[in-house]
């Protein structure tokens, strides 16, 4: 047994039996294991921002990690935008990085590169391998590193660590992850009492394990109990949403709107998010989104036990079980557009037809503002989208999601801009077979950048500007594109065609895409 | 005036004329400033590796940068893969890549990322702005940096440092850069000395400027005059090629091929070039390519005057002006091939066709391997091709090149796992109308892969392995991928499909793919 074999085994023997790859040469004894465990399923991405988003995306939704397999630096390099957005999603991820072996790096050719300066932005743990004995350690750190708390862990492999025989290798053992810890009764009771200083003057923000359902069902209760407003982070990296579920709101991406929401704000109280800030800085606008003097108080911190949290307060504010939660659970739809095919226009269509049980993946960025406002009343789902800032993450966060969820259908809202990026993850789709339907809204520009020069005082935008913003010459054929991927798609211009594709996507299993022309 | 504009001048006054951007929101200003200059042609990549790679191309066909315009640490992430084959060409390039306004760092925002970090392995020279008066000094010293020795070189500007006024800002002027080192007399002694005491034994590695028409003219007599076998590195970033022009030998890629050609060198001389190494280490296997107990010598390293290097060493060695290059200079070719479309098909068919003065990007991989010996009588032509071993730079770099060189058809040689990693690159070449011939190897595999599997003794592949290494499930239709992004596109089965697509290809301007099914 070698040292892949002895990673493989660790992997396996931790329930891991996903790894996204795209090798090469300094992992091929890795891929010589993995061909040894059928049972560990091996899925290829054509770039490496599909690999590590995928990895992402199976992980939101599994709550396990997956492993990546990458190739040295340059390959860590394609996949580490993706990884901002799975650090800041707080992801469970186990990056398998290749490197030459160790005795070859003095020699400097050509693919050497420093490893653990490009892995240690994007990643909460960095450990290199040191030599074949070293990698049952290793694995067994990189797994623990990757869920206690989840966070991004990357392991770097070099070549004959990996090739190098291990004598008599330990039996793999399943490791142990200490539960999230229980919270602090101190805080739960200073947060109740603050709460109950400033009526209707309190915002609640929730984030990981607080944005799903059953939590969710907790900060309700709270929030009608106590005057609380509920509030989403800006960006979602998974909450569970629809019909009879509490509906928060999500504090707006412009920073307008979001001091806007704010503004009113004397107490924010934090589970499992931080402090709301504004996405950019705007000169002469604030960067904290409450105003000065808003006292902010956590709850509890990620990788505490934020449902439990959210009991204690609720226990500790007296509030019942039985409250009613009318108030904050959808009611009533938007109608059913008809003719000229719009943003909205596609959000409320889909959110009519969200399969219930589905999984929403949203990158659809100027395009989906409204889509979390349009939708609350759509069936029950879960919603995951991408939270590093980074584009380029909706078409591989589908695809992971897909892998980890085969029975739900997932539906990705995807900006076409954005989705350039990685649309070689449309292939995998194909490859696998995987349920997404594919929504892009086909505007033709970074649109999102055409609102901020305007920000910037730019009133009309000329050559050099049109030529950086714009994507409409030659505009993408998006049906023609996703064929030759291997996925089928069709183009809609209005709700009716958009209506009649949707049923037909939904209706089938495998991968489509639609191209909405808005 | 502001300093984004600040910037934007000092580049146009040192002749930094084409910017290939990706921008965000960070960069709103610089946009605006681009826009009030339409002089800084903008060139837009839906991909970040296409940027970089692009800028690459560019450079290394016109001696001078192109900027790079990168949206925070994730755009930066993106375009590191071939930024790193770009410092492994030492390919000058300014890159610009935006951030935070310095205010809003602390606040460690979504986008908030280690830029430094991410931007020092691949960079030669990095620094961040520091304010709106640091614009001007900060732009001189990374112009400076990109050129002396050539190198990328990378800017990190906060967008208030761009939007911050510069109420008195200094005349933009011409930046001197020094002249390359001359040659060292006393080496250029030793190198003769050396030479003529290992005759019939000696190699002469060229690299850089050194493999350029005219430096090669010098290096050939030398070869011819003293018995010296003349050799181009395993990856060359740029040479001059074709009928009429010296032809050195590349050094194989396997690792067999190289140990067996270099085998009987006692003396091995450098000029522009390193040590050649083996691409991989291999169990039992040395890393080095030449022999213990070899030789090697530097005559001139990378900065230093190349050409006068050889000069000088020509001089000392008393050859003379009039030395015939029949020797080393190719003569006859191969024939025209018929029927079975092949690698080697491919390779001789594009030799008959080469216009003259074109450019040839080849990211063929094991398809192109036999290209360059197959292709010795073409009609001369430069040769530019991926450096780092990081894949997916053969569709950027010949982006880069048709902007540069605007008269000169570029052909592409491009295997199709490769192009997968930057495909985004075709719509550049659409947008701007570029006159790129691009011929995608279709053999639907990883076919390096598949040999370096049989390297590690790997003799047939199990389900993961081909889930892993194979391309052909399902099979990319590139007809159609090219079309979604605006390219017109034919498919070749024959080598007689194959020769009337190229001559269609090569009478017309703009770009063209063909997928040669080999």
């Amino acid at each position: 047994m070698n040292g892949a074999d002895v990673l493989a085994e660790v992997l396996l023997a931790n329930d891991v039996t996903v790894c996204f790859a795209n090798p090469g040469t300094s992992e091929m004894h890795f891929v010589a294991a993995l061909d040894r465990k059928p049972e560990l399923r091996c899925v290829l991405g054509l770039s490496e921002g599909v690999v590590t988003g995928a990895a992402d995306g199976y992980a939101r939704m599994t709550g396990r990690p997956a492993a990546t397999l990458l190739h040295t630096g340059p390959g860590l390099a394609n996949g580490l935008a993706n990884l901002h957005n799975a650090r800041r999603a707080r992801t469970p991820m186990i990056n398998i990085v290749g490197d030459h072996a160790s005795y070859h790096l003095p020699l400097d050719a050509p693919l050497t590169t420093d490893i653990e300066g490009l892995a240690a932005p994007m990643s909460n743990w960095v450990r290199r391998v040191n030599g074949s004995l070293d990698v049952g350690p290793t694995a067994e750190a990189v797994y623990r590193a990757s869920l206690s708390p989840p966070g991004v862990a990357t392991m770097i492999l070099p070549a004959d660590a990996a090739w190098g025989e291990v004598a008599t290798p330990s039996p793999s053992r399943k490791i142990s992850i200490d539960a999230p810890r229980a919270p602090d009764p101190q805080t739960v009771r200073a947060v109740a009492s603050a709460i109950r200083a400033n009526p209707g003057r309190v915002a609640m923000v929730v984030g990981g394990t607080a944005a799903r359902a059953d939590a969710l069902t907790i900060a309700g209760r709270i929030a009608i109990a106590c005057d609380v407003r509920l509030f989403n982070e800006v960006l979602v990296a998974h909450t569970q949403r629809g019909l009879g579920r509490v509906a928060p709101v999500r504090i707006p991406y412009p920073i307008d709107l979001a001091l806007e929401v704010l503004k009113d704000v004397d107490l924010l109280v934090l589970v499992g998010a931080p402090e709301p800030v504004a996405f950019f800085a705007y000169p002469g606008k604030p960067g904290r989104l409450v105003r000065d003097g808003c006292t902010v108080l956590t709850l509890a911190k990620h990788g505490e036990d934020l449902k439990g949290a959210l009991e204690a307060l609720h226990d500790e504010l007296g509030v019942k079980r039985t409250q009613s939660l009318q108030l904050i659970t959808p009611n009533g739809n938007e109608g059913y557009p008809v003719a000229q095919l719009t943003d909205d226009a596609v959000a409320v269509i889909v959110a009519h037809k969200i399969p219930e049980n589905a999984v929403i993946c949203e990158e659809a960025i100027t395009s989906g503002r409204r889509f979390f406002a349009l939708s609350a009343f759509a069936a029950p789902h879960d919603f995951i989208s991408p939270t590093g800032g980074s584009i380029g993450d909706g078409i591989p966060l589908a695809t992971g999601a897909a892998i980890g969820c085969p029975d739900r259908k997932v539906i990705n809202l995807q900006a076409d801009g954005s989705a350039m990026y990685t649309v070689q993850g449309l292939w995998t789709q194909a490859r696998e077979h995987l349920d997404v339907t594919t929504i892009i809204f086909s505007n033709r520009t970074y649109a999102i950048l055409h609102a901020e020069m305007r920000n910037v005082g730019v009133a009309s935008i000329g050559t050099n500007a049109q030529r950086m913003l714009d994507l409409d010459n030659p505009p993408i054929d998006w049906v023609s594109l996703a064929r030759g991927l291997g996925v089928e798609a069709a183009v809609a211009t209005t709700c009716e065609t958009f209506s009649t594709l949707l049923d037909a996507a939904l209706s089938r299993h495998g991968p489509f895409l639609i191209e909405a022309r808005v």
